[in-house]
């Protein structure tokens, strides 16, 4: 996709929508270019709409600007910088329609939910594998398949290596040059970043483009422990840092910036440092990709920054149980992803050892409430840090909640829209999709029977109508089956917010828990 | 305690602490003295450091200015006016220490909680009578007497009268000149106020103070229906009303501004326009009374705003159940009222239909994750609109939660800090009130013993200690007992996140709902 446009200067450059186009320079090495040079380069179709994008130093006196087209025609454009070498190049690309099946970057949709630019619906389903591009190649590519075979479409990973109890590998390569070895340990210079290693990262964020898995970026995080100290280096630092893998990244289409992992347990940095960050990764980034931060348990960033597209929480109350998620979405007036409610697992750290079926649960609570859950797995076999597991490392899966991903998916990809709850604060376990499509989920609860009955409530969609016959499937989340239920019921009037079968008519069920019923309008 | 310093210019001019000191003045009645009069004064104990207090007209030609100071010491001010004959007068006042019983206006406290302006914890239990000074003088005065009798010490009250389904009594008196009346009905001035109608608000505010209950002002609300027009009136109408009712009522310690219930059912009002009136009420305010707004169910008003003191909250799923309400206090980093969650009553709507115990349940849900709740009772024995209903227009008490109030109280009381989770998110019924000290609620869970066990966590206080020996007492919420438990109970070490009796001791319970325990360590 990288296209040098010097070199093809004659030739005509094409790009496609939401893919990425290069502008490649060649300049001076000497002094320091990562600091030294300023670059970056204007895009614009029309005079005055103009795309100011930075470009960074790629190493061996290479000099580059990225460009993501997010609108089909020609595009022109001129570089600036302090090196008279680099100012001044002009040049025109012609972008065109995107393929079938990009869909350009997430953005918001209608204040709760996702979309791609293109506006399909985007329904995450992610997990989690912090410190995956820092293993050995092999469990990467091990880790690719996983992700691949398991479904998932987004993935929640750390530029920085992680110096954990479970994850301790020592990285093959730095973001920073190292500058000597102390003692075995390496001395990083923090004024010059190593191209190689961000090179690897777009390898792997590409490697997620093509498996369609949004890379939910995590640019800091606390797991260090002064082994590298990258989450305690100097402000100037982490600002260069923030700005050089901005002007690397954001003209990848799947990337999102997570500014932390457990925020407040990074010791050097205080919530007005992150919110300065914040505002340095969104006024970076030209194309404005999602962007949020992540806290220990239960606390809550002031989500309501407006540089911040969506919250991304940690905290399991709210998907433990029913008629809590929703008040989380109706607070923060954006999308809610619950991005760690503990993790599928075997250790004894509450945080790792919840059951596959109690992982799905929580993923289905946030889901019928209108937010969104992401995945973890932490299983560990062998005694000690070395051994693989998914949420550090990636690698193989070894619990049984990935298996449902597809499935869920499915369910998903076939709602007309996506989930709230029908009557908020009143009926916890009813989501509507829109006009008569409706998920009921029960959760834990086992029950033999369900009297049929909706709310007359409908959020803002159309309300239950008198007469309005009504088909019901048993899906069981669990074991994946959907079975359509042999009779259909007719709705009668409104009796105490409600609407029963005009026959008091009853669903069957079968005694397992996590089942969920799909009711929608028969077709007549 | 109105001190008319005109009259006593020779006499020494006193005022307690956080009472009220009035400056009343002498001037023209000409024109709308509304509108054309503008008048303040400054208030300072030390040049530089000023209060400045907004006067306001009282009809027959008198001008007012009245002040609260919040120090002891001895004051001056100086006028100024537009009219010549209120400008540039002069005076002192000397501030005495406040009589036993008066702890001046409430406050935040410690980001979650609330205290007296002179540091006494103030724990939020209040009440609901809408529109109780609307109605005939009888029934206000039996509303006092039902307010002290049940020990309240908040009170949620319009300034506006209410033309509701179960409540549509003409007032006596408006907060505007009636202009005319058209076909029997009154068409107001809406630029001249009517000073009577305020007095008789003020004398309320007045009662309310004398029996410790602050006054938790609505301001506008949407139960008018095009009868009065209070709640559509032009936007400079609003403005000068909101200015004149604080001018008037800032100097009442017991006063807190709730720009509105139902801010989102007021049709004419957008959210842009409600935050005006906040920022205008503040700024109007020079004493910083406690300020909220109050929504609809589950509709969340941004209360991050910063001139919002506190979160008032409509949404009765937070403290339906276990696990909901800390959520919401964990983010907001406010203090958060749960103003309605529905009410004790006999009404078929599904807000006015709790029983006694689910109200009290529901004050205790919140109270034991950190947050507040306030009560309010719907009984209808009567058909029709002319009932008696105490969540409308006070009168006498009907249910049977209100009887608990003091007991609660009581309880609030004799904590040494106010309540939080020890292990939020983790533990949804063991609250901390400090170090050693617990509350424990099982709420509708009747269980014939509880296995003694304390998290290991305890919010930000001391962590539980080994060896550390606790006294156990039974709380009956409900039937109000406190009952010593006839052992005591000797922590181990931590096993998985909470420490047992080192002989797996147990409290032997009887089997009945809303039970909780006090824990608490012994003295030695």
């Amino acid at each position: 996709m990288s296209v040098s446009v010097w070199q093809l200067s004659a030739q005509e450059k094409k790009v496609s929508q939401w893919e990425r186009f290069e502008v490649v320079l060649h300049g001076s090495a000497e002094g320091n270019p990562f600091s030294d040079v300023s670059l970056y380069a204007d895009f614009w179709q029309q005079e005055g709409d103009t795309v100011s994008v930075q470009g960074f130093y790629d190493g061996d006196g290479r000099y580059i600007i990225r460009f993501m087209p997010a609108m089909p025609g020609v595009w022109h454009y001129a570089t600036k910088s302090n090196l008279p070498s680099l100012a001044g190049k002009k040049g025109n690309l012609k972008c065109v329609a995107a393929p079938t099946g990009n869909h350009g970057p997430v953005r918001v949709k209608d204040t709760h939910n996702f979309m791609y630019a293109d506006g399909m619906v985007y329904y995450p389903l992610g997990t989690t594998a912090y410190a995956w591009i820092h293993m050995p190649q092999s469990v990467q590519e091990k880790t690719l398949l996983s992700l691949e075979k398991a479904g998932f479409n987004k993935l929640r990973m750390c530029v920085f290596p992680k110096n954990y109890g479970l994850c301790k590998e020592e990285p093959e390569i730095y973001p920073f040059l190292v500058a000597k070895y102390s003692a075995g340990k390496p001395v990083f210079d923090f004024t010059r970043f190593n191209p190689a290693f961000f090179r690897h990262l777009e390898k792997r964020i590409g490697d997620l483009k093509n498996l369609g898995i949004e890379a939910d970026l995590i640019l800091f995080h606390p797991y260090d422990k002064g082994r590298w100290g990258f989450d305690s280096m100097p402000r100037e630092t982490n600002v260069a840092y923030v700005k050089y893998l901005v002007a690397r990244l954001s003209s990848f289409s799947n990337v999102w910036w997570s500014l932390a992992n457990e925020y407040d347990y990074v010791a050097s940095k205080t919530e007005k440092d992150w919110k300065a960050l914040i505002r340095t990764v969104v006024a970076s980034d030209p194309y404005r990709h999602l962007c949020s931060i992540h806290g220990s348990t239960a606390t809550y960033f002031p989500y309501w920054m407006e540089e911040l597209t969506h919250a991304s929480i940690q905290d399991e109350a709210p998907v433990e149980d029913f008629g809590r998620a929703s008040i989380v979405r109706n607070i923060y007036r954006k999308p809610v992803v619950f991005d760690e409610v503990c993790y599928e697992g075997n250790l004894s750290s509450r945080w790792g050892r919840l059951s596959g079926p109690e992982m799905l649960h929580r993923i289905w609570q946030g889901l019928i409430a209108g937010t969104y859950v992401t995945h973890g797995e932490c299983y560990q076999w062998n005694e000690g840090s070395m051994d693989t597991i998914f949420w550090a490392k990636g690698g193989e899966w070894r619990g049984e909640s990935w298996k449902r991903i597809v499935f869920t998916r499915s369910l998903l990809n076939s709602l007309p829209q996506p989930l709230q709850l029908a009557d908020v604060s009143r009926d916890h376990r009813t989501a509507t999709a829109g006009d008569n499509y409706y998920l009921i989920y029960f959760g834990r609860q086992m029950q033999d029977e369900w009297l049929f009955s909706l709310p007359a409530k409908n959020a803002s969609c159309q309300k239950v109508k008198s007469g309005t016959k009504y088909k019901v499937e048993i899906i069981d989340t669990w074991n994946m089956t959907v079975t359509e239920y042999p009779r259909t019921f007719e709705v009668g009037k409104t009796i105490d917010y409600r609407h029963y079968d005009v026959n008091y008519g009853k669903v069957r069920l079968p005694l397992l828990p996590y089942l969920m019923l799909r009711v929608t309008a028969l077709d007549e």
